[in-house]
């Protein structure tokens, strides 16, 4: 066996992106110890640039040591109990995850469904929290992946607690990537990831959670299942001040390179890559257009970054990706579930939302397409 | 905010070791996608060379996508359900964690304690099966980081056998430090850490599962309480052959790395890796006497990548480390739990077994214990 040389990929699906070089640099500085007092400096500015990039200034703001599907679960193994009732709101693969989330919690999952490229539904969700008094958490995706249709977190939060109920937020492809105001919207869990358009590599999951959601945390009756994920013992590690408490070996230098991508983010200001995602996001429009695609999503929630367009009638799918990626060394994303063999998912996240990529893209599919 | 420029220590405390030069360049290649043909062959060659590292034909040998912790979580969530009895051995933090473990799935932990610094007492687990003929797992740390004790694997398989019970062990400091014959011994289950012997940045946590525990995990009465760590999924995105089910997004560069150490245990040799760090303590077991420091564990079960040693009368802890860090940016590891404050743990594990650590360590000692 030899070592493993990738090929050099442009990345243009629904992620991981295109990874900066500043940030894989940074991820190959010498790792240094987990309770090393340089370590935890830098800790502390993750945890400052994270609450910048999520616009909180929630003190429970930091990175899951794992991908952000562990995120999704510190969401729900903290906050749901056996029993709890959830109102789970349903529009792509991930809000399909937070149902098993739910019940795998011992909850109970109250399905507000809408179709694949909708966004989330405020009035069933009033609906449904009308005929489930009982409710205590409402469950949504900000930026669903899987259609790259963009719900209104703002307005579904004012609704959750008109009811009484705390809010668990997926935004895995959002952060930083389109507006998203934790504080000023009034989330009460949160959780991304790293790997799309905060342009790093995969591997870790952003959360944030306000004094809200930990009271519950801090409350419960049971103890959380997850050991690995109960915020009750990560906050020892990942605490405020000197004395911190093992919990598990941080991803060192993963953390490396969220801190290198957190403060790029800071460099360009967090407003000018929301402004960056959506002006790319145009860009890629007017080439598609002229190509002919046509997107799956409508335009007043569509996502800058995840843009989800039709399969041309009578183009093969895998092949057309297939050539993509041998010939041009350029990833597209196939539809996922209800879309598979029907969309492809373009990505425009982070270091890849910028106008080399969008011609590159546009005019490598103009090829294969034959147009 | 700047770019995080760690200091350069050398780590010689329990892990993070020092990771080779090499490794930390093979993390900083292009990120490519996770689905990405290219991808999919080399997480092949991954678990071809973990069946290797942990001599095993299992199938069923991966990294899980998070730290040790977590798989330590993978093993318990996926291999106990509510009401199972499980022996947990207790001779460090360790087998602490496995009981909160088994109590976090609904099983019954039932205790079998030996002193700090000791291997598990197989007497005491024939006892203690004996006398609860129901158990169905027995569950024990191969090498204790936090005492440096090595227990007998082969043994202590032999005995659930008998008793008809399936195994589960914590090798997160064992693996390619000492001898480990997973096929040979009859361990049913199996974790371990990248960060340890195997001088991988931390992050993930190699697995083995055989027939027998996935039997188990295939004929559960209960879904797998997490999500993320359910083998029944993960299987689907680590199993064999072309058809690959997205799980969740893979630690690509984690996994670069992680290749590459693995590509140099095979270089190197199993059988020489371990003779290796047998040579190295040796070594430092000369200099370290010579200084007067005794070690905590008996020579007969005493790991030789996890070094003990009782802090000499008088001296202040935490002002020797500090020293250490600040004069010479060496780390060596702090006392956990019931030996804090009593003890140090000298790691030499991975590319920081070698010569130049070890007299680079007992100069530096002796310097600051003004010997």
């Amino acid at each position: 066996m030899q070592s493993f040389n990738p090929p050099v990929r442009t990345l243009m699906g629904p992620g991981p992106s295109d990874v900066h070089p500043r940030i894989l640099s940074a991820m190959a500085r010498p790792t240094i110890g987990h309770l090393d007092p340089e370590f935890v400096r830098m800790m502390d500015e993750v945890k400052q640039l994270l609450k910048y990039a999520f616009q909180t200034e929630n003190e429970m703001t930091m990175p899951v040591s794992a991908p952000g599907s562990a995120g999704m679960e510190t969401a729900f193994v903290n906050l749901v109990e056996p029993g709890d009732k959830v109102i789970v709101c349903i529009n792509g693969v991930f809000g399909m995850r937070m149902k098993e989330n739910v019940e795998r919690c011992g909850g109970v999952a109250v399905l507000v469904e809408d179709d694949w490229g909708m966004a989330v539904s405020p009035e069933k969700v009033e609906a449904a929290l009308q005929a489930n008094p009982d409710a205590k958490i409402v469950a949504f995706v900000h930026a669903e992946t899987s259609t790259g249709a963009c719900s209104d977190v703002k307005t579904l939060c004012e609704i959750a607690h008109k009811h009484d109920c705390l809010t668990i937020v997926d935004s895995v492809t959002g952060l930083a990537g389109v507006e998203l105001r934790v504080d000023e919207w009034g989330v009460d869990a949160i959780y991304s990831g790293t790997q799309k358009c905060l342009s790093c590599t995969p591997g870790l999951s952003p959360i944030s959670f306000n004094e809200r959601a930990l009271h519950k945390v801090r409350n419960r009756k049971t103890k959380v299942q997850s050991w690995f994920l109960d915020l009750n013992l990560v906050m020892g590690y990942w605490g405020q001040g000197a004395k911190r408490t093992y919990h598990h070996t941080a991803p060192v230098n993963g953390l490396y390179a969220l801190h290198e991508s957190l403060v790029m983010l800071k460099e360009e200001g967090l407003e000018n890559s929301w402004a960056r995602h959506a002006a790319m996001h145009e860009k890629l429009k007017a080439g598609l257009t002229e190509l002919g695609i046509k997107f799956v999503v409508d335009e007043a929630v569509r996502l800058p970054q995840l843009n989800s367009v039709w399969i041309p009638e009578g183009v093969d799918d895998a092949a057309v990706r297939a050539e993509l990626l041998n010939t041009y060394n350029l990833e597209i994303g196939a539809g996922l579930g209800a879309l598979a063999g029907k969309v492809w998912r373009i990505g425009l996240m982070g270091f890849s939302a910028k106008e080399e990529n969008v011609l590159f893209c546009t005019s490598a599919l103009k090829k294969v397409l034959g147009k």
